[in-house]
């Protein structure tokens, strides 16, 4: 979608992803406001004062509109939470301090914000594709601090990959915004630490 | 809704239950085959060759008969599980065990069986009631596996209580009809023996 061949006078590759991060701007604004269904690509245009063609100019359907959103914001769940996980200490800090962002980032975006949970449900229906990548990633993370911790005696995970998936089944109600709203309705609510430490004592005595 | 005083003739004790059972046994087969909401109480009674009236004697509404149903769905996934669980042998063996066992009646009653996920369902947002002691009945059992794995040296569980409830979210997906269901979506499907392994891990080092 990039123009620079057709607009050459114009600085595209500054403010062309300037444009682009607006629109999505707006539009999760929007969907908080109205639910994923309500929202056009009129509603976006006149709020930005663009037309609806120029919108289009950037995301060729509201399908890729809607796409590059869950793009973006699982994105900045797996920034936020490698940045946590490669801060210095021990692997095992590390992955408690990994889990519990992602926990908090859930709680934060999606499940405290009315709509938001609507909207990541229908996204992760929607865009399946993005939403696997994402936890694929995530796994991956997983791994990685897995292995560290064995590196250093501190774990004897057996199987990295297969433990991480085993990590994504066991923390889907902290984790997976459609599941953790759950969470709000149960009385006797486990704590995400208590996870954690049940999560880790696995890991340390090697059960996968 | 016991009736031996105005029909001392009749040997209620045996018959009534027998009638209550058969009821309960047709709306189960008009479920599976119907769906939860087009099972009707003239439907069953016409199966059954009685009265509407009759099937009132024993169930006063159509909510009661539908949480009958739950409760006895219920009870026979707990009769296995405890029999299972209470059979010789160490108590991580037995964990597994009973684990193993509510994971393959999950599947067979409910996820395998068309309309049975939809029933189910239905019957727990209705019934949260009989599913809050089912899963307490269940969480229990767990304890009590634990609480006996610690007397024998083979778990260090610091609160089974805690670890208890830390076992329904980490099997929701094995054991939860309405969660079970994604398993079969999942291409990198974890089997329930690694996830017995992981709990075992972490029972064993004291996790939690």
């Amino acid at each position: 979608m990039i123009e620079t061949e057709t607009a050459p006078s114009r600085p595209a590759s500054i403010t062309q992803p300037d444009v682009r991060e607006r629109i999505l701007d707006c539009l999760e604004r929007q969907f908080r406001t109205h639910g994923y269904q309500r929202v056009t690509v009129a509603d976006i245009a006149r709020e930005l004062g663009m037309s609806p063609a120029n919108v289009y100019r950037f995301f060729d359907s509201k399908a890729s509109l809607r796409e590059a959103l869950a793009a973006r914001l699982t994105a900045q769940v797996e920034e936020s939470c490698r940045a946590v996980a490669m801060r210095p200490g021990k692997p095992s800090e590390r992955l408690r301090a990994m889990i519990t962002e992602w926990h908090r980032m859930t709680i934060e975006r999606y499940v405290s914000a009315e709509n938001m949970s609507e909207v990541l449900q229908a996204a992760m229906r929607e865009n399946s594709r993005v939403i696997d990548a994402h936890t694929a990633r995530q796994c991956a993370l997983f791994a990685q601090l897995m292995a560290e911790g064995n590196a250093c005696g501190e774990f004897r995970v057996k199987d990295p990959v297969l433990a991480s998936r085993i990590l994504l089944y066991t923390l889907s109600v902290f984790v997976d915004p459609s599941d953790a709203a759950r969470l709000f309705k149960d009385d006797e609510m486990v704590q995400v630490s208590s996870m954690c430490d049940f999560i880790l004592g696995s890991l340390r005595s090697g059960g996968v």
